[in-house]
């Protein structure tokens, strides 16, 4: 137990977890949940060759889907257990090649409204060069629950 | 030989095709450029279970790294031998669930800079039921090139 | 009356006539709507030195302003009497100098949903020289009524 | 005279204010910059009902000038004398109705390079009420120069 403000239940930890282990492309990728805070998750992906553009990096639709995922659970974690959520739109704006051993995507929630979420998501690469920030976008989501 | 006004030299087609050939996640994902025209490119990628988010349908994170691709082949189109072309940003709006066969992902050139290019792209999934619209999205690129 | 699929009954057409009205802000800019149809809608705005950034051209946000106008009206034609449309977000490219005698924003309905409508709009500046597309947008709105 | 490390050079902050007071929109929207540092640029707005949307709040267009405007100097506190900047594209969201007695709107250079430069923008309704965000923006600009 902790009264760290940003801790979120284990159920709900769960939840997110659970959801995200049936993305059968996160799996597919190699990226895994690190960290789920409230209106906060974290995704990581190590490097790959499968995952490369024409220049050996990794590719921009990389980063682009689990910056999309670390958002999008980012918004669930401060939804309700009936809630799900779907991504309505979001603008990444690519900062540096994707080059270093892993990619770690953080979301995080700007505002969460009834029905739309705003959140922000940041993509760094790490490396033996350090961490550089590489992505940053932001991202509209929707609560879609049971009653609607 | 074609006087359409929408064709583009073998050379150049060959490029672009060569260019996507070693895109190692592009082929990853089981996409394929099935038309390159002048400042136009299509991109079709067939549903697998891999792709799939948890409700089964493709995965946004894989519609927008083919709307992406799309739009930066759609961009090299336009350009000469010895530039390359590298996303500065993109805004994708996903606009229904991507069920269906296969999907269509087509690139246009909106206006081409020296420096910058902007791209719409739209994305379309194709079933059973039809041809349907479930993403558009607008894009940056910038051209760089062996002097830069 | 007329069977031209893109118009709107007069009802309708007025309905957005008057809420246009009510934006003191378009009177301030001396903008007005020109096109009402089902679907897209038209504003017109003459260049004012008032309205001029550092270089003497019309300022990017009187572009982004008379764009998201165009929009958020085009959403509107598509609802019914009682229902009002904010707009949740854009993302415009400005594409050239806004210079000319005046411009005109068109704004189109991509996709209209049951809580959400998504609008592609276009500014264009018309001058001796001709027309120039100066601005490409796309833009979400969120249906409000009486009832939410 | 200062250390802090987001002071800039006198003549740095004059160069930004000189610029802004160029931008006759600006002023005919009754904007001041408020704050100059080094990558970040406050542009304070007191509401007139000139400004309004149909509801009285400030409208939507008014707010992303300024937060455009933010933005675009924030990114030109980082370039040399000679430069100048243009906004390339910019998304914004608009989380909240924009009431209150001023807005303040502040521009923070995200990444700087040699060609473009991206910034976030967040905008804050001041009252009675208190403090709220309610806009958040990316945005990318080009540095163009006398050579160019």
């Amino acid at each position: 137990m902790t009264d760290d403000s940003t801790s979120i239940s284990d159920e709900a930890a769960d939840r997110v977890r659970a959801s995200f282990a049936r993305q059968r492309f996160m799996t597919y990728l190699g990226a895994t949940i690190t960290d789920v805070r409230k209106g906060e998750v974290t995704i990581r992906l190590d490097a790959r060759p499968e995952l490369a553009q024409q220049h050996g990096y990794i590719h921009a639709g990389v980063t682009s889907a689990i910056a999309d995922s670390a958002g999008g659970y980012a918004a669930l974690t401060l939804m309700d257990a009936a809630s799900e959520v779907l991504t309505v739109e979001y603008k990444i704006n690519l900062l540096a090649p994707a080059r270093g051993d892993h990619l770690e995507a953080v979301g995080t929630v700007v505002r969460a409204g009834r029905t739309l979420t705003v959140c922000n998501v940041d993509v760094w690469a790490i490396g033996p060069d350090g961490r550089t920030l590489i992505a940053a976008g932001q991202q509209t989501l929707i609560s879609v629950g049971p009653g609607r």
